[in-house]
């Protein structure tokens, strides 16, 4: 696969060219009836409505050329059958496959990337035997009483997009069944979670694929210290998730192992064993299944050329539009769920992790913007909170929505003629069209300037299958963005600098630097700050 | 007190002048033992480092300028003294004292705003006797046991400020107290969280100042309904904090009522009974009278006009040489505190709310950028996940650290050398000299350019007095922006348009909408999403 600079193709002109005039949502039919039925998208049980972004036939027409020139489709098909993509021609670099598509590959026959859907088949048959065993009794406490608590255990990729999914979902765990989460090495972070548990009743699910992660190991060592002081045995209470072979590939350790493999980036492995032993544990083996299923149809889907069909391509180009041709720096994801709480940080993660890069394929520097920062929270919480600047800031803010026709527990109250529910999904497409609009009034504070982008993104029910889905929709709008941008969004080469430095630290205050290795800068960084 | 506007200042033309050859802090000499030692304040138990802000002592020196020609301490004294300072002149506005600093103006005689401060000091007492009563059983369910857990049913300010203090400090709780919170109209928010309790043994406290907020009433008819159907007599369960005289101010319906003052704005409604009384069952009285004295000692410390010592002042003007001079759109919020997860939430709402507008108050439109993008999460998490973004991504980001010497559990683990606490505050200083220096190295994707502007606050524990601090720091830092740019950051009509647009849909959902008043955009919305 070839991968070009963003500022070569011939579309990019033409979209510069485009962005000057760009479409005025508050002109008179900016906005109308017929856009908005005829600007929408209905992929894998989603629809995207996206009249209220600023753009018109003609823009749809030149992103869908930029799509084309930059070859996304056939990018994103290498990608799936397993072209080393994690690389920087010429350099050092992780130089690896990027798979996380073959975990869901376990339906089809024969998969795109036959190796590695083997290999996750046969961690799913593991998972399986597992739960049966949990269900069943074979494994249970010292005691014989059954677990009721996983706690994992791991640190971004191993903590954000896992715990989003159990938040998303935990009104469908099993009776009984829960989990929590250690990630910080904030020592806190361990001490709230163990406060609240039955230690003989939980399992820890350990998850670092290296088996050298900081923060993991820590806490591990924390919580095998407070087992043994209770009188319980770590090996009966402690799994891992990590590398075959690894460090913590050991069986007189842990209960289990479970194997992550190199060519799932962190950022992308919520539907690999570093989800799926957690959900699993909560929600049963079908439920588990159930999210693949959704991610999966949604990896096929994502393999069509036309961006009026491809959901995640369209939300690709949507994001390049605003990003790099109207200029806004940031993009906020709304869901109108409280469940998908925690689903921004995981996107803020995966997005900002992928594509926050300075350097193209090729190792030249890049002379556009990448990624922009990704922020948000669940409305109509944010309603009464920050949604002031998006209406009314100097910054313009990009909105994705996301909501469901139906709640997860069906709990619901007609007040006013109408539910809550219908209340939430009411207030959410309300924001679409007032941010659109706008407002002209005498008053200028009670003013509403309008032609402000979003989009709304809307399914029946938040299910697994539809949970797997919204997932690999995001997945995909990342990679799209990131080989149209010419980066490689699946290294983080970013992070390095900060561990070394905080080793340097670690030295320092611990005693270990010899006196001519002392860098005064850090010294001086201990010494005013009082630390050590 | 008159307010011009930000452009005409003297100190904007050299500001400017001095942004276009702004201080590199990776060039020899850029960042120093010394610097780090000179650019340091030291505030009512935080020391702020800053000397990795691309700052000068010159620099220093006109904002110093801009803030006394716009006359910031006079501006914040008039506001704690009472003056009318939430309005637009000229046109319909709140036209309110803004008066949140006089909750906390209750050790000193005399208080800078009397009357306002004597209501506090009487809800504080109702509080004492309330908390007494509870401890001492006179207040206890129907079968004569203690409550222990309080539900704070709230939205917007009502929910993000003591939400985020709760989980800052429970650390703290009094044994078997604790607090859960609702705010989201989505039915599963409140679904959710009473699935987990015991109803027998809760207290809902529900907030609203107006007692007509759509989200908390239809939240409160879903408990009321759901405490009856258990057998349990609301009037028992369930508290008010509300405007006196209103809706809400009522004997029959609730078990107490405690008030709230219409100067006092949600999102500066924290240190007032809005926060108070659910911390205050949780952490005790005394502790929460700590968090107003941390609280009072700062708003005592911020009428200090030299920026060189008034950490509010000094954070306010780095803020705005960032986001007007040195044009970054957002700032990341990034405490080194698992117990300070959702303090950035809070942040994102009192600033972006405060400072999210276009209009002076004179009623012109603003010539100038206002309120930046506020977002983040804590640390050391972050560094697995979005800091890729913030080392090596288009985007430069402000990063601002917070931080404490101290855990507040006391668990902690020596490993390698150093505890737990040590490696997650050296982390916090690593990437503060990481964004700072940067690193050149001939493998490009390995190469960070530096220059990432930062600063690191840093406390020696996050105590409910170092909370109340901390907490003060951030809203006067806020406030001091917003008269600086000359806008009213104490109202908030950016949330009207929603509003209005959502009550039009729900009129459309329920079929009360009369043929010829149905907007066809609207109609276009809830048909293209299958909604009603």
């Amino acid at each position: 696969m070839q991968f070009q600079d963003f500022s070569v193709h011939a579309a990019i002109e033409k979209l510069t060219a485009l962005a000057r005039t760009a479409h005025d949502l508050t002109a008179a039919s900016g906005l109308t009836a017929q856009r908005i039925g005829e600007m929408k998208t209905s992929f894998c049980g989603f629809d995207l409505l996206y009249a209220t972004q600023r753009v018109t036939p003609e823009v749809l027409d030149a992103l869908q050329e930029l799509a084309d020139e930059a070859g996304l489709i056939a990018a994103y098909t290498a990608m799936r059958q397993g072209e080393v993509l994690n690389r920087i021609e010429g350099y050092a670099c992780e130089n690896r496959q990027v798979l996380h598509t073959a975990c869901r590959d376990v339906f089809a026959d024969p998969p795109l990337a036959a190796e590695a859907s083997a290999k996750a088949r046969r961690e799913l048959e593991k998972l399986r035997t597992f739960l049966d065993e949990v269900a069943g009794g074979a494994i249970a406490n010292a005691e014989g009483k059954p677990f009721t608590t996983m706690v994992q255990v791991g640190i971004g990729g191993s903590d954000l997009g896992p715990r989003a999914l159990y938040l998303a979902l935990k009104a469908y765990a099993l009776p009984g069944r829960s989990a929590r989460f250690i990630a910080n090495v904030d020592p806190d972070d361990v001490a709230e979670v163990l406060s609240g548990l039955d230690l003989s009743r939980t399992l820890f699910n350990v998850v670092s694929k290296s088996g050298s992660t900081l923060e993991t190991l820590t806490n591990e060592r924390l919580i095998r210290a407070r087992l043994a002081q209770k009188g319980l045995d770590p090996a009966r209470h402690v799994l891992a998730v990590t590398g075959e072979g690894g460090p913590m590939d050991d069986p007189s350790k842990y209960l289990r192992s479970f194997y992550m493999e190199d060519y799932i980036g962190g950022r992308y492995s919520a539907t690999s064993m570093v989800g799926l032993v957690t959900l699993g544990f909560v929600l049963g083996f079908e439920a588990s299944m159930e999210i693949l299923r959704g991610a999966h149809e949604v990896d096929q889907g994502a393999m069509e050329p036309d961006i009026r069909v491809n959901l995640p391509l369209l939300l690709a180009l949507l994001g390049i539009w605003n990003h790099n041709f109207l200029a806004h720096a940031t993009v906020a994801v709304l869901p109108y769920s409280q469940a998908l709480s925690r689903f921004p940080a995981h996107l803020q993660q995966c997005d900002m992790e992928s594509n926050g890069k300075s350097v193209t394929r090729q190792g030249k520097a890049v002379g556009w913007q990448t990624g922009p920062v990704v922020w948000g929270e669940p409305g109509t919480n944010g309603q009464h909170a920050f949604y002031q600047l998006i209406h009314q800031g100097t910054e313009v803010v990009p909105a994705e929505f996301i909501g469901f026709r139906q709640s997860q527990y069906g709990l619901d109250l007609n007040v006013e003629g109408t539910g809550s529910q219908q209340k939430l999904i009411a207030n959410m497409l309300a924001q679409s069209l007032a941010l659109a609009l706008g407002r002209q009034i005498d008053n200028p504070a009670r003013r509403f300037s309008g032609n402000r982008p979003n989009s709304v993104l809307i399914a029946d029910r938040l299910t697994p299958y539809a949970m797997g889905a919204l997932l690999a929709i995001y997945e995909h709008r990342i990679a799209f963005q990131g080989f149209c941008w010419n980066i490689n969004s699946f290294d983080q080469e970013g992070v390095q600098l900060g561990k070394i430095l905080a080793t340097r630290l670690l030295d320092l205050i611990a005693g270990r630097t010899a006196p001519e290795e002392v860098n005064p800068l850090e010294e001086s960084m201990l010494k005013q700050a009082r630390i050590g």
